[in-house]
């Protein structure tokens, strides 16, 4: 039996404690940039077990490093641990006990498979013939994410390859997917205040009226999309708020606009942020107001290396993995992730594994109603462990 | 000496008190329909003289009858009583005692002058060959307005004709002024919901964006005064809230309007309402969403009878009151007024008498720096004093 | 039996006379700028009377004095001799020989009362006490229109007064009407381009859509009226030409749109030119495309002098001219006319002669269909007769 | 020597008879659906060398069998003969003799290299172990296209599948090019006809402003790109033409659009369809106009049998043919082409090849100053002929 074959078998009997370690999270989420509980709770997981666990950024990151310094290449493996400003609605026992903030993603889960077999693979790390980073990530879901700050801090150095694997309710429990090349959109967001002049709903003459000057600036965004992007980009732009509050007999001096801009290419970015910038500066003088824009180029396309993604499929379909049912390329998702970050410092590949409920049904990410398959857990677990075993097989 | 010298020179004797009262009620603003205290201090100042004072309607209106029964013709005057939901920001020394509202507007001059008025009107009944309807109204400021309810409520019950006044402070002081025919303009107001579907910012294809649909929205409703109402009317259509608060990654669902509607013809007001209602419709189609009105029309145009007019202006010219250094066409104005009310039912005629300030600066009325030329009061005493007194030596 | 009275008679007997050349017109009208037959017939008619006759401008127009020189007023009577390209398409049995030119507007009508008028007029000059003089003026139509011209040629040098009148097929025949001050509409016009860049309609991101751009711009001109210019001004701004053919698989690199614009004020016709430049260059910068303006303010707004008008309208009124059935007040009116010139230099005033046919259907002006009663014209020449001889009666 | 260097090694010899083919052609083009000359040349050729040649279809469109009955795949291969109505405007010593028709696509050279081959391949028809049909198509460039016609007249009867050519001026000459799956983009085209009233310019509220109505549909029409396709699909929409010639006093009553839709999904085409009837059906009502709309689906998208293609192109690749630089994948491409109905029957595959002026320099296909470099003509010939040979080779 290979080194391998036993660790899966080894995981099988800590499915439990995985469960329960997501559960204990589930119950305590905490939102972005200020999961200091959950950091704790992590470190002193590791310190307990005297592994060598170090912060990393200005936040909550931790590194853990299993056979630092030995000869042979760094894989990292990455893990995001933040939850959502959302109320929870749905039926667990295990329900969030911080109202307000919920574990909305799957991230819990994520977090709980690592910890476990970062243990397992600490256990065994002199039968591995080279070095593994754990990356507990802080802060996933909010620019500029605790990617960004992390990879800052040396959160990537010296390693070669990294891998990260994201639950996907939407998926049927048992597959395992992956896209290679670009394969996650990149984001801009950004804020826009357009000032006018207030006055008395009679005299518009004397006013100058942001709402009209907002509405006009919306409808034109909408040409961006339309005729300024290459129809071979995937690109989105939407204005997800228009706060323009007033009163029915008072010209609005005022209107502020929240943003969002997704698409697949760099080059696609800059068109985009370029062409708001133009039709802002054409409505300034169109209208006669003033407009501010405080733009924000965050996650970047994720990118997934071709090679490495081919040798993770690979490895999961040789090993057969009981519970994996199938492997298949999923194709490029609309969403945005910052593990794109460490995809620009060193090859990545980002996998996904299915976790619909067993009665069939699913509420997406990011829903009161969310719930997942806690089989999932150990799925991830034995995927991502087979990868990392079989990566050092290679090195040999 | 005539009776109306007389009464014009006892007025002299009472300007201290007029502007005591004045800032009485400037110290104590109540908001429209909530009147209550102003409502006991003016009823019981007319109780405690013994007068006729009935409330009059469902709110806070009252009613002072003098020389009630009595043949000949009756003439109504009013006076408002509302304040604003303003926060003062000036320096008087009598400001405001109830944060957060305030007479901004000089309905307080209004009812000061009317009350002195009143008293010294009723102490010479006996002089005067008809009747007079003293109307102390709430809620001018607020659709549906204090006077719809007062009228229903019998407020003109043989009323032949009706007068009122309103302070100006961008008109000099001892400037009294009119216009006859259409002189303010009339008003609706609306709510418009327009709902769509919420979704992912990265994903408008499964969603179905209320903002763009409400921006498209505002971008057709101009077309409305452009192309739509008669250029010889006058019509001004302002969507004055636009509330579609969000986050920068979510598709809004939802977007609520409100707006507001001027004009000076009642054809004119129904090509808009109808006009947005077409609009809203087409919205509904074009973008599939779904469109929600709640429309009202309230206040209808000012209409100052021609007869009753030109008959005030000769009266006031002919009387020469010294404080009054001219009388002048005004034109029409844009903002609304309920006194309209009255003109539909009786002849009816609208002054205006000049309150800027004696050093030359003011701000519009509603501006939380609003203050007005005291001088005004004795002024408006006077001018009404003058058309009362000779509407009733033309019945001899 | 008064001079006026002994004139008005000896119309009756040339009123076979006005028709007969009211048809000869019609029968051979001649567009604007190109009246050169008109001219001869005009001319000749005055040569053969012996009478003072010069031409005026560099067009076609010419003035005709009498009792030039003669101490005492200096009224002027102007009628308009161009006619439209329009294909005449009613029953007349003197219809168009000159096909696609079209009397339809009535200043056959104009000229014929007026030839005859000015040759009574003549004959009875010692009997009035000051000077006439006649104004055939062409290119009423089309801007720059005629009169400027002839303006600047000296057409109103020495003149005190002017009158024009204008059939009018809308209003009963019988009807004579007016307007003081503002009465018809001022106008610009403005020619503009809007340059992109063209290519295949697969590749918009490498081209540059002029169509979007000059759709967007039109949506945008609609917020002049119903936002920049003061509700109680009349405004009317029109795109009426939109020339962007194309072919399907193409991007169009370049649209040209005509305008036009009517106003009441001078103010707001610079309010409307200000902001068409103001929203042409944002577009400029919004789309990135080049806008060229070619902009034409021309007929001024036709201002009835108060007094002249009052004058006129009273002088009818007693001289109860059997024909004219009624004398009103028509408001303003919508289109505008190049006798307004003429008004911005002396005090004018433009009359309309209702001309509605007798059995009391009628087209509007300009339709190819257009009738008019030729009762209008006998009442044309007598109105302006008692105008005229009434003006000069004054002067004694 | 195999067969096919033998038939490679001879096509080097017929190298200056397909030129002198081209520029026959090019001399006399023919615009799409009367391409009778051209017709007659191509049959002429074939009848004389005693082939087999049949007229298929209403339009001018011929098949050419080699081998027909005999056992074994049969492999069809087109090629387009239809010119575009464009005046030549380059130094070409063989410029059109058909002023205002023009060569401009390289259809020439595509009819040019396979009638040689033919030929060609006719004369060792007993060493190939299956049959060809050659296929002569017009009007590529204008829908409904000659394919369509062709194939519903039993172009690809017993047909196994198809390969065509196109050359592409804006790649090096010696590149030849591939894409599989969905490699060109389907098409739509409509006419719209948005009908309100007219009037004239002064008085809109009368009228029914068919400019206005068609400017707002063109600024909601890129709501469907920008917020109604799936972003990871292409799509365009483009409005080639707006016709709305007019005056400028007039209000204009009917507006003339003609659009083009680019898609690369089935899907697509049908959620853009749907959604321009959508937004017509809501401006009938938002601006009371009527709208009529006439709709072609047209070229469905071009799809490559990727088992085909990647045949095609090891083929190409391991004959290493000498005039063949490099073989790489183009990627998807904008335009449509009707050859796509081909692969609607059959598997298919659409190669390029590089036709780019010996200097450098190039204008785009369609455009009048388009040349290619005729060097492409043998390496289409000899591509194809590899691709022909060794598909039998595979067979036996």
């Amino acid at each position: 039996m290979s080194t391998l074959d036993t660790l899966l078998n080894d995981l099988n009997t800590y499915e439990d404690e995985m469960i329960e370690i997501r559960r204990h999270l589930h119950e305590n989420p905490e939102i972005s940039f200020q999961e200091k509980e959950t950091h704790d709770y992590i470190y002193n997981f590791y310190k307990d077990l005297g592994c060598d666990i170090k912060n990393v950024g200005e936040g909550y990151g931790m590194v853990v490093d299993i056979n630092d310094g030995k000869p042979g290449k760094k894989l990292a493996i990455r893990a995001d641990f933040d939850a959502l400003a959302i109320v929870e609605d749905n039926d667990l026992p295990f329900q969030s006990k911080n109202r307000g903030v919920m574990h909305a993603c799957g991230h819990d889960a994520h977090t709980a498979y690592l910890m476990v077999l970062a243990r397992e693979l600490n256990k065994i790390k002199d039968e591995i013939p080279g070095s593994i980073r754990i990356i507990h990530q802080p802060a996933e879901e909010v620019a500029p994410g605790g990617a960004k700050g992390m990879i800052a801090d040396g959160a990537l150095a010296d390693v070669n390859d990294i891998i990260g694997v994201h639950v996907m309710t939407s998926m049927d429990t048992g597959v395992v997917a992956y896209h290679t090349k670009e394969s996650q959109t990149g984001r801009s967001n950004f804020d826009i205040t357009i000032t006018g002049a207030g006055g008395h709903a009679s005299m518009p003459q004397i006013s100058n009226d942001a709402i009209v000057a907002a509405s006009y600036f919306v409808t034109e965004l909408q040409t961006i999309v339309s005729r300024r992007v290459d129809p071979f980009d995937t690109a989105t732009l939407t204005i997800g708020s228009f706060e323009g509050d007033g009163s029915y007999n008072a010209i609005k001096d005022q209107v502020k606009l929240k943003g969002d801009v997704r698409m697949m290419k760099e080059t696609t970015r800059t068109v985009i942020r370029e062409q708001i910038a133009q039709i802002a500066k054409g409505l300034e003088i169109t209208f006669g107001v003033t407009v501010d824009i405080n733009y924000d180029d965050n996650y970047p396309v994720l990118y997934n290396s071709e090679k490495l993604t081919n040798f993770a499929v690979e490895a999961i379909k040789e090993q057969a993995i009981p519970e994996v049912t199938e492997v298949l390329d999923l194709g490029p998702q609309n969403p945005s992730e910052d593990f794109s970050y460490y995809g620009q410092v060193v090859p990545a590949t980002f996998l996904y594994v299915g976790a619909r409920p067993a009665d069939g049904g699913n509420y997406p990410h990011h829903s009161p109603k969310f719930k997942m398959n806690e089989d999932s857990i150990l799925i991830a677990a034995k995927t991502v462990a087979t990868v990392v075993m079989r990566y050092f097989d290679t090195q040999e």
